[in-house]
């Protein structure tokens, strides 16, 4: 570490992550979390109350990997009022071999966007139905649109059409249009009930703590793909959805137990870390998935910081190989 | 974080740290980390057996200051091997109103190293007689010198002398002629038993496991200050030494008990976070601290996130005002 060797800013960053790229460390990242084969601290915390504020650190490594990562992520709500924006973040990572300094990665936030997106889009491959085309994604945030966007980039399905519901009517339109204009067939539904009903895959990406997904709008054979609910209280779906489920997934027990999507069932004694199946267990072929067209499945993401290692890795690879970038997505 | 602030090199923040202002620093921060008005997390830990490395992240705040600071510090023990350095480590410093950040200081562990030594050199000032005059340091590692270096610059005392003692005694020597050679009064110390007898105070600063400063060689009215110990197993005093103590002191209880100096005392139920003074305390004169020139008196440092926050703004607020800089040690 007498110097770091490499330092990007986040339009570096985002000119060097392939997606087909990413998307394979996210999935070997999966992988690696389901067989253990990972070293993950615990996320640290700091709170800022008088300004809104707060600090997570975490750091992680999968086994035999080059390098390991800290993110240092920020959330200052009050900065809009400055004209600062309220999220940032920045990647450390460093040698597995000799704790040197790899690369600083300013990347403000984007890294985690993306690969929440890209981990969602494997997610929902991996367990919808083969046939599927409907895709209504609940929300229409960032994060509605990198699930959009990863999904329709890493999915060979041609016929792919997306309804964006939101509260706001008028954003959920804007959302549309920025996936139209980049030639994703995207549509703003005004009816959530009649949305869900039609879809095959529902993607979440709401802070609500009112569930909007009523469990009696949703058809046999619909995925879920749940990536809102981060922290105890907030909730998207219905309780009654989550225990219908045929099969409940997950990145990490651990969080979405205790302060995910399956916070109520667990609470409820309902679901446990030995009933949710983790994806990269679907991934690497041990558990089967889906195992007809009939099944209702749902997969709760909270992140997990050896996707935040694997993004980091893809990206110092690409600047030390200096290898052309397709699939970009900024 | 569109951008960092301030990036600055060792050797560039060797140039900027002033002691005297770091020791103010220190000061307050072990005085808010006494009275609660801080907040840390919980150091967290990725191991590396293959190649004998770590990694610990630890952040922290000071009430009401500036910037909060995220440190990571790495370890790879085999490095020497391949030419480089086996600790390394950076300091982030963010705005705590916004949490841009302020700056990123590359300062290759310097940092830990000089606010430890500063921290050693406050807390013995603090504790030894009014009179001392011999200083007995046990171990010739960079921590001794920091020690000699740090307590010479902030005494007022014009007549210490510091002898230096090692279990290799070349070694004693070439960190005493590197004191000499600055125009410290050093030398090397043949026999621990009889420089311990004679010393008014005393600095520990070896990962001994086998305690080397025994009780009975311990006169009344001896200050020590005990840097080594910090995990569990490392203990460099004799357990009757700490009982014996008139007073034991620490910078924060909840590590000397657990995994520093005072952990054999703490697991035989003979201290416990009611009986172990904060530094802070004394230095804040919520308690009087030495009141006689016969008690034995002993702290022990772990080492406290704040203090990583107090050099940085130090250091960050130097490089802002462009302030000249007196009295540094490099």
């Amino acid at each position: 570490m007498r110097d770091i060797l490499l330092e990007l800013h986040k339009s570096e960053i985002q000119g060097l992550l392939d997606l087909s790229t990413g998307a394979k460390a996210i999935r070997q990242a999966y992988i690696a979390q389901a067989q253990g084969c990972v070293q993950v601290s615990e996320v640290t915390y700091l709170g800022f109350e008088e300004v809104n504020g707060d600090c997570h650190v975490k750091s992680g490594h999968i086994d035999g990997s080059e390098g390991f990562v800290v993110k240092i992520a920020t959330g200052f709500y009050n900065n809009p009022s400055q004209g600062l924006a309220s999220s940032n973040g920045l990647n450390l990572l460093f040698c597995a071999k000799t704790g040197q300094t790899l690369a600083l990665l300013k990347d403000e936030g984007w890294l985690t966007d993306i690969r929440t997106g890209l981990g969602g889009a494997l997610t929902t491959l991996a367990l919808a139905r083969a046939d599927f085309s409907r895709v209504l994604i609940v929300g229409a945030g960032l994060q509605a649109e990198h699930q959009a966007r990863c999904l329709q980039h890493l999915s060979s399905n041609p016929g792919i059409t997306f309804e964006i519901w939101a509260r706001r009517p008028d954003q959920a339109e804007q959302t549309a249009q920025r996936l139209r204009s980049d030639g994703i067939e995207a549509s703003a539904a005004s009816d959530l009930q009649e949305a869900c009903k039609q879809a095959d895959v529902i993607i979440t990406t709401t802070p609500t703590k009112t569930p909007l997904v009523q469990s009696s709008w949703v058809a046999p054979g619909t995925h879920i793909t749940a990536i809102g609910a981060d922290c105890p209280g907030k909730q998207e779906l219905e309780a009654d959805l989550v225990l219908r489920a045929d099969l409940c997934l997950c990145d990490l027990a651990a969080q979405s137990l205790s302060h995910g999507e399956f916070q109520t069932a667990a609470a409820a004694g309902k679901l446990s870390a030995k009933t949710v199946i983790p994806i990269g267990a679907v991934l690497s072929d041990d558990h089967p998935g889906r195992t007809n067209d009939a099944q209702i499945t749902i997969a709760d993401l909270t992140g997990l910081a050896v996707q935040d290692a694997a993004v980091s890795l893809s990206v110092y690879r690409a600047a030390q190989t200096g290898k052309p970038n397709e699939g970009t997505i900024t």
